[in-house]
Parts: C-alpha cells; structure tokens; sequence
C-alpha cells in the first residue's frame, strides 16, 4: 500500500474572494474531503497537510480589532487557533464523506509544531507578508511597540513582514509515524506547523514566523517515508512561462533533472509555484533509492486523476 | 502499569483576574506540566484534558469585536480554536518539561468532537452563560439576527446562554486507545470536546452548546478503561458545607455510597463542584469490577500527592 501525503493550498478552504463565514469554509472542505475519499478508495494511505494563510489573517484581524479589551496573541499562538479551527472542519467533513459512502477509516488532527534553526538567516531578512494592512502612524507605533518590521505594500498600505526559516524537523514525527501505519489519516503540520525553536536546555520556544506549507509537507512525507508528495492547487499543473503568451502546462512525467533545470532557469514564481517545485524535487531528489518516488502538482479538481498520472505535473527520479 | 486521565481546570492556564497575555498563560501551563511530569516519573500513562472557559471567551470577544471586517464563527468552531491554543500551549509546556528534566516522552494533542444527541432536554433549556456581556438593545438584535437565547445577568449585562448536553461518545476514541497504550500522553477533549451531534446519514455536524469538561473527562477515562480519574481544580478537596463556616473537607478515602449520598444531599454546587463529583461517581460506579478504580478531586498544586492518596478527595468503590 503506498503512502500519500496531500499537501492542500492555502486556499483550498477560504478562496479568494470569500468572505470567509464558516459554511463557506466547511463547504470547500467538503470538497476537499471528497477528492481525499477518492484517494483512499484508490487504496493509498494518507496524510493531510495544508495552508492557513487566511484563516490566520482574519485571527490576526480579530486579535488587533479587540486589542483593547483581550491582550493579542503572538503570531505562534494565532498559527495554533487556526490548526485547531481547520482540524475540526478537515475532521468532521472528511469524518462526513467517508462514514456517508461507507469508507471506515479513523481520522484525526493533531496540533502540530516544526523546528526552525534560530540561525536561520530568513530571521536577518523577513519577507513574508502576513494579517492586516495598517495606516502609516498605526505601523511605526507597532515597530515600536512590538518590534515588528513592516513594509508599505504597493500602495495597499503598511503590513507586517516575518522570516520563513526552513522546516527542519516536525515535532510528533514518531507519533504521526505510528498512526500513519495503522491505517489512521493523520491531519499534521496545518500552515506548515507553528514554528518553534529548541534551546540549548531542550525546552521548546515559539518564534513569530511562517513556514511554508509545501517545504512542510516535504518534511512530513519523509517523516512517513511517503511515496508520493502530491501538491494541491488552483491551477491544473506547474507551467513553464507561467502567465506569457508562450505558458506551456508541464502535463504528465517530467524527470528530476529536467525538473530541476526549469526550476533553475527561474519558470516557477517565489511566491506561488516555486516553494511547491522546491518541496517537489526535494522529495523526489531525497529518495533513497530502495524505492521509486513521485510528485504531483496538481488542482485539487483532478486530484484522484492526478494520482494516477491522468493530469498534473508529475515529477519522477531519472532513469537510471 | 496505571493509567491516569486528568483534568485540569478552566483556570489552570488562565486565572481569575488576569488578562490573559500568552506570556500568563504559557507560566501557568508550565505549571500544569511540572505537575504531569511528576505523576509521569511515578510510572502512570496520561491522558490530559482540560477546561477552556477564558480561553474561548476571549476568542468570542474577538469575533464580536472584528465582526464588521471578519465573519464571526460559531461556537463549537471558536472552541476548536481553543484546543489549538491550548493543546499548543500544553505541548510545548509539557515537551519542554521533559525534556529538560530527561524524561523521553511523546506528547501530543488532538483537535477532538465530543458526540451529544441532538435530543438531549438540555437544548430545550440552555443554561450555560458563555462570552461576553451585551448591553440590552444589542442582546436584542443578537436573538433577532443569530437566534441567539440571551439572558439577563444580575445586574452586569446581557448574556448568551447555551445548552451543555450530556457526553456521549469520543469522536477518534480508537486513535485515543492506540496512543495510550504506546505510551504517548495524549492531550484530547479540550473544553470537553467539540460539540457535534451524528446525522441519520452518518455525517457529522456542529452544534452550538458546551459540554462539562469533567463530565467529557468520564468519557475519555472509559474510553481508555482508566485505572484513575484525577480532576484538578483550584480547592485543595471536595467539601460537605462549602463556604459556610460548618465546611468539611473530604480529605481522604471516601466510599462511593457515602459519596454519592453526600452528592444527592446538595452538598456540591451544580455550577463548580458539582459535575466533578458528578464525573467522579460515574467513573467509580461504572467499574466492571475487575479493576479497583478510584477517582480523585483535588488541587494542581498538590496533584502528584493527591495521587499518592496524600490530598484532595478520593472516592472509591465500596468495600464488597
């Protein structure tokens, strides 16, 4: 039986666009939990792992609207509502599908935290935009006051910036392990785990970070010794050219080095397609050789499909 | 080896009178874990659940105040959000306990639902205050927009009452089962677990109430047929007279009839002592009899004592 781990994009469950009540939420993940039972009626094992980016933006909107009256949360606390908010509704609705189409599986969600090196050098160039716009007097009063490093956003206003330091290790790995072979889909690392750091005595601290979601999922799958890393999206497959006249979809098998040669050539966006080819041709690249490992970059509408190398960019270890 | 399930208080993580900054709440969880780790080196597996009162609280606080930018969740969703704050805080406490003391460990928290019926009488009469208080014309247009039932309490405001449903069944009860007996401590049932009630179909659905933590805590103890029922509070034991000057300890070994003679005698107040000797009793009377099970009501601070029989108010069954 080959081990899965679905990564699903940030917006799988509040699209662009939403508002963001909570039956549209359930309702995307609704459809989330049905392309996952098709996964598993196709006799994979499975792991889920996803992106929070707007659910943790409208925690961190609430947290800085009632600032006044419930002192704020730091962003590592913000990361860990949102895993619990996205557990319970992955939970209840993949519960949902499969118990509905008579699918018996346990499902369950844990609250899960990745180790970042403190050493990071992400932590001397934070990048990754994240919650709120703020006014200019509002921003300077937050670097102030919290010590926050902002940035003016292309005329949309002042907003936060944090480091994504590099997923090291994922705190629960033997736990996860345990529950994946016996059967359990586990729902680990949401957002790609809040991050923390450990101290020279052992204990754990929190840092106010952003780990990118598909670099975790690569984490996870070799927590698994996975088989297949398939990345979730709203677009069909990873393309060269993206968004030119001359955009070609990369649809079916790319080898590793060809693969690798694109990504170097600069034809996946920092922001979007490239942390998800990166986290592709990690896991591909890593595999130890004792087996063959793919992954697929896909829309989360043809995930079934993809999985069976029927859409997608599928990427494989060279011949050799 | 005894298996142990504790339950720590509502204020265990944060205390009447304090404003609930992460940095507050992390020193109490610290806290709660130095007393873990000490019941952990005295050789019992642990379950861990635990209250979550101020905790959503201050999440329904926030909804209301970012309504006008961000839709409000409901209830059951905002406690999902509590599990994640607080299975991340316990976690992290907990971990960094061991670690730094040389205990080798797996701790992990579940976002967990707690099943109730959608029969249970309690929703025809709901009960529970929860969130925040409302001046009159907004409880007003609160009941006429979301249905809410609001009530009027002594003197400080408006309050949304909400029913509190008998636990009923675990939802992720096998994964609990599996866990514990590996020897992982297992952070399940926050809050008493997410409410949600199994439609005819066998979907799963939220529901707006709030289940007794001590009563959800009973549950968790039968689902891993526990050999101990520790429920902690901020009282050193359970008392006969409480508040008035004939008040009695009940420190020490309490026969279960004599208990529950005590309980149907009115001596435990239904708001606070009340569903914990009401859990406790359950969890005694309910032994199979091949195992001697105890259940114990008493302090955090002196948790590893309580265990020992050294504090606090252990109900026991009836010599037969």
């Amino acid at each position: 039986m080959e081990t899965v781990v679905i990564a699903l994009g940030g917006n799988a469950v509040l699209q662009p666009g939403q508002r963001g009540t909570f039956e549209e939420q359930l309702a995307n993940a609704a459809v989330a939990a049905r392309a996952i039972r098709y996964i598993l009626e196709d006799g994979y094992r499975v792991i889920v792992t996803h992106g929070n980016g707007p659910q943790v933006g409208n925690i961190l909107l609430q947290n800085e609207e009632a600032k006044a009256i419930v002192p704020p949360l730091p962003l590592d606390a913000c990361g860990a509502e949102s895993q619990g908010l996205l557990g319970y509704m992955l939970v209840r609705s993949l519960l949902s599908e499969l118990r509905t189409h008579g699918v018996e599986r346990e499902v369950v969600a844990l609250v899960s935290m990745t180790v970042v090196s403190p050493d990071d050098p992400a932590f001397q160039n934070p990048t990754k935009p994240i919650g709120p716009f703020y006014a200019k007097p509002r921003a300077m009063q937050l670097m102030a006051e919290r010590g926050y490093q902002m940035r003016e956003d292309s005329g949309r206003g002042w907003r936060r910036v944090v480091a994504s330091p590099e997923p090291l290790e994922i705190v629960g790995a033997t736990t996860i392990r345990r529950l994946v072979e016996a059967g359990v889909v586990v729902i680990a690392s949401g957002g790609g785990g809040i991050p923390v750091v450990r101290t020279s005595d052992g204990a754990i601290a929190g840092v106010e970070a952003v780990i990118d979601k598909d670099l975790a999922a690569h984490r996870l799958a070799e927590v698994v010794d996975a088989d297949v890393l398939l990345i979730l999206t709203d677009v069909q497959a990873a393309a060269l050219n993206y968004g030119t006249p001359a955009q070609k979809d990369l649809v079916g098998r790319v080898p590793y080095a060809k693969m690798l040669q694109y990504h170097r050539e600069g034809h996946f966006g920092a922001g979007s397609m490239g942390p998800k080819v990166e986290a592709a041709l990690r896991f591909v690249g890593s595999a130890s050789g004792r087996k063959a490992r793919r992954a697929v970059i896909a829309s989360l509408n043809v995930a079934r499909e993809a999985l069976r190398g029927e859409a997608g960019t599928c990427i494989v270890a060279d011949e050799v």
